[in-house]
C-alpha cells in the first residue's frame, strides 16, 4: 500500500494519495478497471451523472458571456479535486458547456484555465501525472484549504466543489474531550451536535466569503453535497447511520482491549450534514450571491456490499485514523466494521440518502465589504 | 534514499524530488543545516546573490507599471522551479522589487499570483509543503515542458527561469548512436556538437515562441545559464570538462566490464552551454523580445570538493541514468567519479565558469504571428 496522506485536523483532510488498494483514484468508480465499485464513489457517479446536465443548464441560463466584455481566458477552479478522475470529468463537462453558451451567443470563445484546488497534503503528484493529455486547457494546482482565499481577487468565472464541503475545518473545539465513546455526532447529545452544526456555518460563512472575494460579478459557483433534509433528524441520514455504526466500531474495539477508550474519547471525525435550511441561512447573511438553484438529487437506492462500503470509508478516513490511533490497527478496525455491516447494511440502507444541488451566482454590486 | 524521479528524455529531464540524500532540496545551498553545499548549489547560490540586484534593477529601470493600466493581479511565473528553496527566495525578490517600482511610481500595488513550473515528473508534493508560511502571494504549480505553452494568452507580467534552458528537450535524434564511447558533446566530433547546437537552437526557439505568447506587452523574462564566451572552444568551459570526466567514468566501467558499452553508446546528456551569441541569434529571429541586458556574471572561483562536486552531479542526473542503465549502477559510478575528480578537478577549476544573465522585453507591437 502507498504511504496515506496524513493531514492535521486544523488544516481539514485530504483523501488517500497514490495508487495503493486502498486509494481513492483506485476506488473511483470512473476507474475503467473497477468492477467493484464502492459505496462512496458509485455516489459520487451517481452525482456526477445527475449534475451534468443541471450544470449544462446552469451555465445555459445563467452564465452571459456578456459579462465578460473582451474575455481572454475564463477561469474554473474546482475546489477539493482530489487526484482525480472524477475532477477532469467534471471540468470538462463545464468548459463543454461553456464553449456551447458562447457559441450559441455569438461570442469569442476564450481559452480555459482550470485551477485544480485541495489542501496541501493532496497528492497533486498523482494528479498532475493523470491530467487528460488531449485537454483543451491550461491546467495548475492550487495548493490550500478553501475555508481561506486562494485565489487573486475577481479572478475566477466558474466554481465548481463535490462532497467536499460536509468536511469541517476541525473537530469543534468544545467537544472534543466532550463526545465521549463516540467518534462523531451520531447518537450523541444535542450539544454536541449543536457544536457540529456552528463549526459548519462558521466553515461555510468563511468559503462564502472568499469565494465571493474571488468569483467576478455574474460567475457561477456550483454546490455538490450530501446533505439532511429539512426538518429531518440526523439520526435518518444514511451517512450518519453508517457513520455511527463505524463510531461503534472503535467502541467496541477498545471493549476488546484493542484500542485504548481515552484515544477513542479524542477522536471525532469532522463531518457534517447540514440541511439546504442551514446553508441557505449563511449563505443569505453572507449577502454577495443570489441561489439560482437548490434542489434534491435523485435518490440513491442502491448501497454496495458490505466490504465495498468498508472500503470507501477507509479510503475517505485512513489518513485521519493513522495519525491518532497509528497504523498498527487499521486493518482489524475495518475487518470489524466490515463485519458490523454485514449485521447493519440494511439500516444504512433504511435511511435517507440525499444529496444537493446548489447554483449561486455572485451579486453584480459588491453588498459586502469582501 | 527517495525514489527518483524519471523522466524519458522526451519530456526533459526534471532534479531527483523527495528529501533523500541526494536530493536536490537536501543538497541546496540555501538549507540551513547543511555544512557541506556542493558545488552546483553554491554555483547557483553565488548565481542567486549575483542576480538579486541584477533584477531589482531590471525592474527599477525596465517595468512601467502604465504598461498595465488598473492591474488587479501582477503574475509572475518561475520556469523550472524544482522543488525550492532557491525558487522561493527568487520569487520574493522579484516581488518585492516590483512592490518597491509600484511604490515609486505611486502606483496602487497589485496582487501577486506566483505560477511554479517544473516538468510533471518534478516532485511538486514537496514544493507544496515547502512554500513559505508567511508568503504575500497566490501560489500554484503549474505542471508541463516549458518548451511548450503553458499559459493563457497574455497572461504573465515577470517570467524567471535560472539554470534550466542548459537542458535539452531531448538528446538530438540524429546523434543517439553516433556519439559512441562518450555520454556528451565534450570530446566528439564537430557533427556531435552541432547536432547539440541545432538542438538546443530549435528548444529554444520553441521557448521564446510559447513565452512571447504569454508575456503581455512591456512584460519582462528574466534568464539565468551557464553558458559559454562567445568564440571560446566547448573544451575549454568548466561544466563542459567536468560532464567530460563524467563521461569518462562510464567508459571506465565498461572497460571494469560493469556496463554494456552498447549502454553508453545510446546514452548522452541532454545538456547544452551555448554562447551569448547563439542566444541573441535566435531571440532575434523571434522578434517579439528586445534585448535589454546581456551580461556575464561574476566568475566563480571556488570549485568544491570531489565528493561534494561528485554528489550535485548526482542530484541533477540521477534519474536519466537510472532509466536508461538501471539503478544497480549508481553507487558503484558515483564512487569511481568522485575518484577520477580527485585526480582532476584542478581541470575543472582551470576551465571557464561563465553564467549569463539574460533581461528581456515583451515588444509592444506584434511582430510575429504567435
Amino acid at each position: 500500500m502507498e504511504k496515506a496522506n496524513i493531514e492535521s485536523s486544523k488544516h481539514g483532510y485530504v483523501m488517500t494519495g497514490g495508487s495503493g488498494n486502498q486509494s481513492y483514484a483506485k476506488n473511483s468508480s470512473f476507474q475503467k478497471q473497477d468492477t467493484h465499485v464502492y459505496m462512496m464513489s458509485w455516489m459520487q457517479r451517481d452525482v456526477a451523472d445527475a449534475t451534468k446536465l443541471l450544470i449544462q443548464n446552469a451555465v445555459s441560463e445563467q452564465l452571459n458571456p456578456r459579462n465578460f466584455p473582451g474575455l481572454e481566458t475564463f477561469y474554473v477552479a474546482d475546489l477539493g479535486c482530489s487526484v482525480g478522475p472524477n475532477t477532469f470529468i467534471a471540468v470538462q463537462n463545464i468548459i463543454d458547456a461553456v464553449k456551447l453558451k458562447y457559441q450559441s451567443s455569438n461570442d469569442k470563445i476564450p481559452e480555459f484555465q482550470v485551477l485544480f484546488n485541495d489542501h496541501v497534503q493532496n497528492d497533486f503528484n498523482t494528479l498532475f501525472k493523470s491530467l487528460p493529455l488531449n485537454r483543451e486547457y491550461y491546467a495548475s494546482g492550487v495548493p490550500g484549504s478553501f475555508y481561506s482565499n486562494l485565489f487573486p481577487r475577481s479572478s475566477l468565472h466558474f466554481v465548481h466543489t463535490s462532497y467536499s464541503l460536509q468536511w469541517l475545518s476541525c473537530v469543534p473545539k468544545e467537544i472534543i474531550t466532550k463526545n465521549k465513546g463516540r467518534t462523531y455526532y451520531f447518537g450523541a447529545g444535542e450539544e454536541v451536535t449543536k457544536a457540529y452544526a456552528r463549526q459548519h456555518a462558521a466553515d461555510f460563512a468563511n468559503f462564502l466569503q472568499a469565494r465571493a472575494r474571488e468569483i467576478v460579478p455574474g460567475g457561477l459557483m456550483v454546490i455538490v453535497l450530501p446533505s439532511r433534509p429539512n426538518g429531518v433528524s440526523h439520526s435518518r441520514v444514511s451517512f450518519n447511520i453508517l457513520h455511527g455504526i463505524f463510531s461503534s466500531t472503535f467502541v467496541d474495539l477498545t471493549k476488546k482491549g484493542m484500542i485504548d477508550e481515552e484515544k477513542v474519547d479524542t477522536f471525532n471525525l469532522p463531518i457534517y450534514h447540514s440541511s439546504p435550511q442551514e446553508l441557505e441561512e449563511t449563505i443569505k447573511q453572507n449577502g454577495c450571491f443570489s441561489i439560482e438553484k437548490i434542489e434534491s438529487l435523485p435518490k440513491i437506492t442502491r448501497v454496495d456490499v458490505p466490504h465495498v462500503v468498508s472500503l470507501s470509508i477507509r479510503a475517505i478516513t485512513e489518513g485521519l485514523i493513522k495519525e491518532h490511533f497509528g497504523e498498527e490497527i487499521l486493518d482489524g478496525l475495518f475487518e470489524h466494521f466490515t463485519n458490523k455491516l454485514v449485521e447493519s447494511i440494511k439500516d444504512v440502507e433504511s435511511g435517507l440518502a440525499v444529496n444537493l444541488f446548489l447554483l449561486l451566482k455572485r451579486k453584480d454590486e459588491d453588498t459586502t465589504t469582501v
